[in-house]
C-alpha cells in the first residue's frame, strides 16, 4: 500500500474531520502509524520533517493533545511553535483569523488547531497557506482522537468489520463521539450510542449509529465500550442530578464490566473521572486500553504530520 | 559586503536600540536576512548556532515577538530557553538583575529581553556575559521591529532614500515608533509623525522627524504609512474619548487609503484593532504589508541572532 | 572510574533522593558532570540522548529547576516534553498517578517530577516504566540541588572530608536542607544546622547533623555556609515576627561574613531575598558561589540524565 504522502492530492489539503474521508486513506494513516510505532520502539525513528515547523495553535487548554502532537513532530525532526491563547495577542482582542494568518506568516508546514467553536479549523483553512489539522473544534470533530481510538481497537480486535462498539456518556457535547462514529462506521463497525436522554442529540441516527436505551444490555453485547469523559465544563446546564447519579446509571462499574464478552475492551479518551464514568477497577483492568490509546496517539500523530506537514 | 558577524567588535556587543547604529551595520543585517529568507524558502537553512542556547527573558507577555525569535533561533540550530515572568522566581520577588544573572549563568550565547521599563535591557547588559538583544523596553526601543519594518519597506519600495514615511497613532508610548524614527532616518527617509496631540511627545522633532498636524494630508503624500496599535493597556489615562472617535480622526479607512499615492504601502506591527486604527479593507488590501512583516520578522531575527549569539 | 551509566543495575532505577546512595555513585555523577562541563565550555558536547524524550512533570512552579533540566536534556540531544499543572488535565481533576501514567505512556526515557507532597516521586516511580528523577517533593528531598551544591563546594574547597558546613534558615520545611545533610555527610563533611527554633525540626540530629544554637559562632568556624531561602509561601503559620527580625537574627550580613575563615564560601539555592537571609554585599561578594551553583546545575543534570534517561 502506498503511504498517503505519496498521493499528490493530499499535499495541499487539511485534516478537518473524519467525515468524508475514504477508508483507504484512513488505512494508509494506520499503516504509517504502525511503521512509526515500530521505528520508535527500535530507537530508529526517521526525521522526515527536519527543517520544517509545526505550529500548535490552541485556543482551549489541552496539555494532553498538544503534547502528543508536539512530541510526534519533534520525533520526526520538526521544530514546534506553541501559540497559546493565554498571554498572547488573543488576550489583546486579536481576531481568530488574524492570529491564524499571523502564525501562518511565520512559515509553518502545518498548523494544529484546537478551538471551542465548531468549524474554527475549517474557517482557518480557507485563509492560510499551510495545512490545517483539527485538534478539536467545539462539539464538531476531533479526528486524530478517532484515528488513535480505531488504531487501538484494531490492535486489540484484529478487525472492526461487523464489530459492535458502544459509545457512552455525553454524546451531545462530544466531538470525540462524533469523529468516532464516522471513523468506526467507515471501518465497518456497528455503532451504538448510550447516555442520559438529555445528552443524546435528536437525530443522531443520521450519522449511521443507533441509540441504545438500555446501557447495561448494550455493554453485554459490545466488542468495545468507549466511555466518554463527563465534561461538566462544557455543559451549559446540568443535564443530570449529580456525579453519583451519573455513576449509578451511566458509569461502567466492575460489576457491569464483568458481564462483557471475553476479549471485549474498554476505551476512554482521558482524563478519567474515576468513580464517575469509569470505576478504578475497570480503568486499571485488563480490558482497559487507556494507556495504549496514549501511546498510539503519538504514532498516529506522527503519521498525520508526515502526511500533512508538507 | 562582509557579514556583521565578521566584525570582531560586534562579537561581544549587544543590540539595545537602533539609536547610534551605523547605516552599514543595518545594511549588513539586511543582507544576512535576505540570505536567510532565501535559504528558508529553498529548505536549505544553515545551522550556525548548533550547540548554542538562546534565552528568551520576557517580563511582559508577547507571544508574537517571543515566537518569532524562538523560531529564528531553532531554524539555525540553537536550543531555546523560555524564561517567562509568570510562575517563575520573578513572582517570588527576585530582582530583575538576579533573574538575568541567573539565566546568564545557565550559559546562553544571547538573551532576548522584553521588559516594561525603559532601559531594562541596557541595565542587564552591564551585568551579564552573554549578548543582550532588546525585544522591547518600555516606551524606549524595539530594534528588531524597526529592522523588520525597514526591511519590508525596502522590499516594496526599493530604497528609502528620500521616501516619506508617516508614523501614526500613539507616538508617546510607542517604542516601535521611536526605533522606527531612528531606523528610517538612518536609511535616508523623511519621517512624519501624526496622532492625537495628547499622544505626540513634546520635542519629538529632536529625533529628526516632523509632526504632521493634518493626518489625511500626510497620508496622501506618503510613500508608506505605519499605523501603530492603539495600546489601551499602556495608557495611564484616556488620551482620547473612545475607539469610535479615534477611528474617525486617526484611523486609516478605505476612503482615506484610496487617496494614497500609487505603490504607497501600509504597515502595522500587529496585533491589529480592526475598525479602530485600521479598517479591514485596508488591513487585507494590496497596500498592506502586515503578513510580510511577520515573515520578514523571522529572517531579520535569524540575522540578528547569527550576528549576536556568539 | 566507571561512569554510573555502565552499571547495569542503574539502568532501570530512579533518583528519588540522596538518602541511601553510595558515595561511589555520587562521585561517579560528579565525574560525569565535570566531563560535561568541560565539553560544553569547549563547544563539544556529546548527544547521547538523541531520539529520547525527557518529560518535565511539574506540579509546582519552578522555572529555575525546570529550565536547568530542560537545557541539560536538550544539550544532550533529547527532546523535552513540558507538562505543567496549569491549564492541563490536572486542573480537570485528574489524579497524580493518572497524569504520571499518561505522560509515561507517551514514551519518555525519564520523567523529572516536582510536587508539593513528600513521597510523590517515589509513588509515581512504582507505577511507570520510565526512570523518575525527583526534582523536589514537599519538604522531603531535592537530590539534584544537593548534588550541584556539593559539586560546587568540591570545586571551591577541593574536598569535603572533615569540612564544616552550616545550613541556615528554615530547616523544617526545606527539602534542600534534607538532601544536603545526606549528601554532605556522605562526602565526609560535618554538618551543622541553624535557624529560628520554631524552624528546626525536633530530632533532626538523627540525620547525622548537629544543631548550632549560636548562628554567628557557627558562621565563624564554618568552611561553607549554606543560606536557605525564607520560604514564606510554604509556612502555614508565621514562624518569626518579620523579615527585618529574621534578617537581624538569621541573616548573613557583610559584618558577619567578614568574620568567616579565609577561603570559606557562601551558598544559596536561589532565588535570593536580598536583605533578608542574605545581604547584597555577601550575595555579590567573592565568597558567594551562587552563580557557580546555577552553572554547575546544568552539568550535574546532564550527568543525572545521562545516567538515568535510558
Amino acid at each position: 500500500m502506498n503511504s498517503p504522502r505519496s498521493t499528490n492530492a493530499q499535499r495541499t489539503s487539511h485534516l478537518l474531520g473524519i467525515e468524508g474521508l475514504e477508508r483507504s486513506f484512513v488505512e494508509a494513516i494506520f499503516s504509517l502509524a504502525k511503521e512509526h510505532k515500530r521505528a520508535v520502539a527500535n530507537g530508529k525513528s526517521r526525521a522526515p520533517l527536519t527543517g520544517r515547523v509545526v505550529a500548535n495553535l490552541f485556543f482551549e487548554d489541552s496539555t494532553r493533545t498538544r503534547t502528543s502532537f508536539e512530541i510526534a513532530a519533534k520525533m520526526m525532526g520538526a521544530e514546534v511553535l506553541n501559540w497559546t491563547a493565554t498571554g498572547s495577542s488573543v488576550s489583546k482582542g486579536e481576531t481568530l483569523l488574524d492570529t491564524a494568518r499571523n502564525v501562518d506568516a511565520i512559515g509553518p508546514a502545518a498548523m494544529v488547531v484546537r478551538h471551542g467553536s465548531s468549524g474554527a479549523a475549517q474557517l482557518i483553512s480557507r485563509y492560510v497557506r499551510c495545512s490545517v489539522i483539527n485538534a478539536g473544534d467545539g462539539a464538531h470533530e476531533h479526528p486524530s482522537q478517532a484515528l488513535l481510538d480505531a488504531f487501538t481497537l484494531l490492535e486489540r480486535l484484529g478487525s472492526l468489520d461487523g464489530k459492535r462498539v458502544v459509545i457512552a456518556g455525553d454524546i451531545l457535547h462530544s466531538r470525540v463521539a462524533r469523529s468516532n462514529i464516522h471513523c468506526l462506521r467507515l471501518l465497518g463497525a456497528e455503532v451504538l450510542v448510550s447516555g442520559p436522554p438529555t445528552l443524546i442529540p435528536v437525530g443522531i441516527e443520521a450519522l449511521g449509529c443507533r441509540v441504545a436505551r438500555e446501557f447495561p444490555a448494550a455493554v453485554e453485547l459490545a466488542d468495545a465500550v468507549m466511555m466518554l469523559r463527563v465534561q461538566v465544563e462544557r455543559q451549559t446546564e446540568l443535564a443530570f442530578p449529580s456525579a453519583q447519579e451519573y455513576a449509578a446509571h451511566w458509569g461502567l462499574t466492575a460489576a457491569l464490566a464483568s458481564r462483557m464478552k471475553p476479549g471485549a475492551v474498554v476505551l476512554h479518551p482521558g482524563p478519567i473521572n474515576r468513580g464517575v464514568e469509569l470505576s478504578s477497577e475497570v480503568a486499571d483492568g485488563a480490558r482497559s486500553t487507556i494507556l495504549d490509546q496514549v501511546s498510539n496517539g503519538v504514532a498516529i500523530r506522527m503519521a498525520i504530520l508526515e502526511t500533512f506537514a508538507w
